[in-house]
């Protein structure tokens, strides 16, 4: 059994989602989004570390997976992103827990087939693939649920690598 | 009184610098560099969040003043400091003291009375307007001294600015 939280960080909204796995490959879902509040920067990066730390208690999660921001040409953009997301991995490694980046564009090749997919094909392709009536997740909670499938199917690779 | 705490982030090197500044004027300095383990981002992270938090502890500042990340042309760069500096603020914030940033231009400015002002200048500059003899600080620490004393000189227009 495996327990995936995925994490899709953001200042103003950072979604998250829990993806667990049996040993038989049935799932079962959880998800969210945090919004920290609006104004400094230090309360939006607390807010996002104590929410992500009070998931990580309650839901046990096995490993985090969160996006990585460097795709951005936006300098601005792509700092305020590595903020939310140094705000989520650290509330991880306090806990002791495991924390995998992966590139938007691995993402999308590792749910939907191809790199530049939409982030609606993102979704559809979560719904055929775990086996969904719907998805009604915020577009935030859909990305880290897609980022969290994405370390599943990744992680044997990994463990791989790891051991040769 | 002040006692300030600056930090200049950085993943593989993080300064950090205390100014004490008694109301006659006379000030004291504590200074030292903190050396995040070579390897994953996570402990990395984790590691400065732990260091700063634990100065926080043991120094009590009221203030942490950090360098804000965004004059860097390369994302990747700017992205890594940006997460180095968001370890530093959520410790701060985690421990409830207010955090205040600055581009390296304002601190090179407020400190050696201009906006290009190389490394050594400002450290000169901090020699002489802090009296000491001299400043046997690596650069990092020397720089997040410098944005300390930035902090010191900025403060009193700061609370002019949000009392008006």
């Amino acid at each position: 059994m495996a327990r995936i939280l995925g994490v899709d960080p953001g200042l103003n909204a950072t979604g998250w989602g829990l993806l667990e796995i049996a040993s038989d490959g049935r799932t079962s879902l959880r998800w969210g989004t945090i919004h920290p509040p609006l104004g400094e920067l230090a309360a939006r990066l607390h807010h996002i570390n104590e929410q992500i730390a009070e998931l990580i208690e309650r839901l046990e999660p096995d490993s985090l997976a969160v996006e990585r921001p460097f795709n951005h040409r936006n300098v601005k953009t792509a700092v305020m992103l590595g903020q939310a997301q140094a705000a989520a991995i650290i509330a991880a490694a306090s806990a002791s827990i495991p924390v995998h980046e992966y590139p938007p564009r691995t993402v999308k090749e590792a749910v939907a087939g191809f790199g530049s997919a939409e982030k609606s094909a993102v979704r559809q392709a979560l719904i055929t693939r775990l086996g969904l009536a719907d998805l009604d997740a915020s577009a935030d909670a859909s990305d880290a649920l897609a980022v969290a499938y994405c370390h599943h199917l990744m992680a044997p690779l990994e463990s791989r690598v790891e051991v040769t």
